[in-house]
């Protein structure tokens, strides 16, 4: 796997790279960093923490001397804006960001506190994984992620060039947002969709066993990130409640239009009121961004695959052989059945090649979207 | 592939198999009728839909001599009531079955209408696609998915076996459930999660475009069954309203409950009432049956996948010499790059095997949940 990455910090940067906190981010970006041989120094709260990350090779511990040219905050949202500030008083001359999940808080929280914030630039990569700490981090973390960086009048332009570079280096997409912009998004984005899962899969936990037998797909997919931890979740909800709050309440208040309209099936506009719900809720999900970022649309093909090792190796060598490329990919397993259904995403153009090639080989086809 | 399956229907039934709507339900469970040399005719009250079902080979046309031991009523939930008691009155040996969403509405309503519902078993099956009609209908549709069967005092054992064997017959698991049952449990697994994914889709319809730049996978899980056709939800919110409105009115409460705690977060309990919704929502996601009706667990790992033909294919083909059955999978594409993230599952004693092996081989493992 290529990519052109060069070291556009290293070019912009005079001293080294000064990470604070070596949980899963801040290691990540340092293991990143120390792949394109960028003097990385880290710092956190707690020494074993630290310890790992430094054995796991994201860096070598800071020293009094250290003249980092770029800070960047990697620490829990509650602490965020206290680290900012004093990173900010104790290197006068570096550049500093964070990489907190929220944008506007820690921002009006050092203003309030009349803390000069013309070297701060909040960003805030779109990546994560389940697990954290230090042993969870990979290089390989922001490849291909969105990474928001939050410009504001005061900021310098060789500052931003700096913290965008710094996105560049470990393979992420710098995006330009100012703070307000980028909560909002990731309000409706991210930390609504959060809650949404989290209490419908709370009405699970409540339901009795048998009514669980008839789960399928659809309630799978809705509640997935309802596994998320809740630790985390807490701060970042309560450091975005002003936005996240605006939907919420909107959301209730059409849960409860729905929940009314059914409840008066005969009531004017009641059935109307159902529709619109679905109806507006399908042209919310055509909105998503698909794949590359673009509005694509791909057919897709449903395979019947055999629940043993090798088939779908099989599969995928065939659809190679035939030139097909894989563009998305759900498995979905029959409740009892030892096979699945391959539900394969091809551009159009692909379709009916791979269907006609994997007939001919054997496969048997269960659909496809040009039925 | 093969499967254990008898002509049970034929063993025990006099006569034909009558179908009433030539939809996707009712024509697939043609074709696979017919693929067991069972006699089946059909009727619908489109002439178009009809033929079509008749060209694609899901069974004969109705006469009026047709002797049906059998009848599966495959209707528009807002006719199944009409239609069942039209049946059971012009066929009087007839069972007749039904194969709606929602089961407890049309029982009420042919009680009420005095019906002698001793010959009628309700029964759904968990199946279904996102394109309907004849021309999508597939005779391996029910493969492995539940078909709930709803007996009552009245149902003969010899009735309720044929409506089984029905179920067996198309390969699915027969699932005996009282009417109430099924419905508050499709409330729950089914029907609440259409309308909270609608309804957060359709806040995404509201948003203005900059916002969506920041959208990822767990937003996209979320909403995916927002894409669901309108008039068919319409019908099934409604004639299953009131365990989906407790459910509704619940979660609307909850969200209430989260928000006024975002808004207040200092008021006693607020920080608490956050944290418990994510901590309940790791609970019920927990409870979801996974694959094969258990609740196996799988370790996951992660390897990046270059996005051109036949790297999928070269991945599980080594997966399959490694002798590693891949349970599970899910590709992730990071927007705007030329490659992916595979997150396949496999059996905890798999995991070692098939990072070594795959490493061996030169694949870039990104990360696995034993970390």
């Amino acid at each position: 796997m290529s990519h052109p990455h060069r070291a556009h910090v290293a070019a912009r940067l005079s001293g080294t790279v000064r990470i604070v906190g070596a949980g899963l981010l801040g290691s990540s970006i340092g293991h990143a960093l120390r792949a394109k041989d960028i003097d990385v120094v880290l710092a956190d709260a707690s020494p074993s923490q630290l310890r790992l990350a430094i054995d796991y090779g994201a860096g070598r511990r800071a020293r009094d001397d250290d003249r980092p040219g770029l800070i960047v905050v990697a620490v829990p949202p509650d602490v965020v804006a206290d680290v900012i500030e004093a990173e900010l008083a104790v290197y006068p001359d570096a550049v500093v960001t964070d990489v907190a999940s929220v944008k506007l808080d820690p921002f009006d929280e050092l203003r309030r506190r009349g803390v000069d914030l013309t070297r701060y630039i909040g960003s805030h990569p779109l990546a994560g994984r389940e697990r954290g700490g230090a042993i969870s981090a990979r290089a390989d973390l922001f490849i291909g992620r969105p990474w928001v960086v939050c410009r504001d009048g005061e900021t310098r332009p060789a500052d931003l060039a700096l913290v965008e570079a710094l996105a560049l280096d470990v393979g992420a997409m710098p995006l330009e947002m100012t703070p307000e912009e980028h909560d909002r998004s990731v309000a409706i984005t991210s930390h609504v969709p959060q809650v949404v899962a989290s209490l419908l899969a709370a009405r699970l936990a409540d339901a009795d066993e048998g009514s669980l037998r008839l789960a399928g797909q659809g309630v799978r997919d809705t509640t997935r990130i309802a596994a998320s931890a809740p630790e985390l979740w807490v701060q970042i909800l309560g450091a975005n409640a002003e936005p996240i709050v605006e939907v919420l309440d909107a959301l209730a208040s059409d849960l409860r239009d729905v929940s009314d309209a059914l409840r008066e099936p005969n009531a004017p506009g009641s059935r109307r009121t159902v529709a619109d719900a679905i109806r507006q809720g399908n042209e919310g999900v055509e909105r998503l961004p698909g794949k590359h970022g673009q509005n694509r649309r791909f057919e897709q093909l449903v395979v019947m695959v055999d629940d043993t090792p090798g088939q779908l190796g099989r599969l995928f060598g065939e659809l190679g052989e035939l030139n097909v490329n894989v563009e998305d990919l759900r498995l979905e397993h029959s409740p009892g059945a030892q096979f699945g259904l391959a539900e394969i995403s091809v551009a159009p153009a692909a379709l009916r090649g791979a269907i006609d090639g994997l007939e001919e080989r054997g496969w048997q086809i269960a659909g496809n979207t040009n039925d």
